[in-house]
């Protein structure tokens, strides 16, 4: 059985990750969710029952795990899943151990998901500094991911078409990369996650249950 | 600011409850999700604090509020949300104050929204019943709606096309009542909610930045 590992923070995106969690589910994946704690945080993993995650939108998510590098690597996991919103992909981009598993990864060539969920900004204590959250390309990049094609929100396009191979597809597969856009594009996504883990078959075999509307373009 | 009541109990199928709620949010919707109780169960509602709701993919989501008719009814929301599910919707529909808060509703005009997740089946103790899960639209029988149209997951339009005038459009709007099929039906589900709570122009202004795939059908 494949297994999936998807991460969790204070901000992530419900939408995001709710339907990657279901639909790998839904697809026989074994699927944990992790909890990240901020890194300055006196919280770090204290305990074996992770707090509820507050999502992007006020949604109280209970992860499953707190996130833990030597226990979420890829000598357990087949793929990790870096969800949206930007205050949780913000924890996550900082954070070193998650930087470190993402090249893990990498390295031992299991997959690595990421979809970037808005075009929200905050207003960090630097001053007027901008944050935009490009999550996993954050984490792609601090994680020295080689130049290749890939997508995130359209919001910020700008940072990374210098450094990557920008796309504007809804999901960009790259060798073991898989990038996508937004909650919209949230359906592709864990379809195509299922695909790589499952087969064709299986996206077909799950997807008929879901009732998406005629003509919906995956 | 309208706001929006979405129902919740263990077994509610986790995609269709979080693209609601999300959306909702989104559109400046004060949203509230309420949890269901087992009627027989003797844990009803005690405390202030909901349990987190075991979902129908094994997600964990915790409730804002115990459900409970006198602070759930149509003086205090503009829309009642009943998400899919098979546990879940059972369930709520097996609930008398579900059933009654549904028909208060629907007498004080105000919106009733279902939607229905999946074919799955549930063994009862009574045999060899098969339940499936029309969920909305089982509360929909119970509290005595007028004929008209609905719509909801395929395997059960057999159950419902006698009481009712059966459509298989993707939502389906007949007065007050709004209904649709799935999770791949769960998006033009909730922004059919925001449009009728909120006009079209929000629902195009929120559309924008979730980032649906081109030629997306909603």
């Amino acid at each position: 059985m494949p297994s999936a590992l998807i991460l969790i923070a204070d901000g992530t995106e419900e939408m995001e990750f709710t339907i990657t969690y279901d639909t790998l589910v839904r697809a026989g994946v074994k699927t944990v969710s992790a909890y990240v704690v901020e890194f300055a945080s006196s919280n770090v993993g204290k305990g074996s029952n992770p707090p509820p995650a507050k999502c992007s939108r006020g949604m109280k998510i209970l992860p499953d795990v707190f996130f833990d590098l030597s226990a979420c690597g890829p000598d357990v996991y087949d793929l990790i899943v870096i969800p949206g919103g930007a205050q949780g992909a913000e924890t996550m981009s900082n954070h070193p151990s998650v930087q470190e598993v993402i090249k893990r990864y990498i390295e031992r060539n299991k997959l690595v998901a990421m979809i970037c969920a808005g075009s929200y900004q905050i207003i960090t204590s630097s001053g007027v500094h901008i944050f935009t959250p490009i999550q996993g390309s954050l984490a792609a990049k601090t994680a020295v991911l080689a130049r290749q094609p890939l997508t995130s929100h359209p919001s910020v396009k700008a940072q990374l078409e210098h450094d990557f191979e920008y796309s504007e597809e809804s999901v960009v597969v790259s060798d073991n990369l898989v990038t996508s856009r937004g909650p919209g594009t949230a359906f592709p996504f864990a379809l195509t996650l299922v695909e790589l883990l499952c087969g064709p078959e299986k996206r077909a075999e799950i997807r008929v249950p879901m009732v998406f509307p005629p003509n919906t373009p995956f």
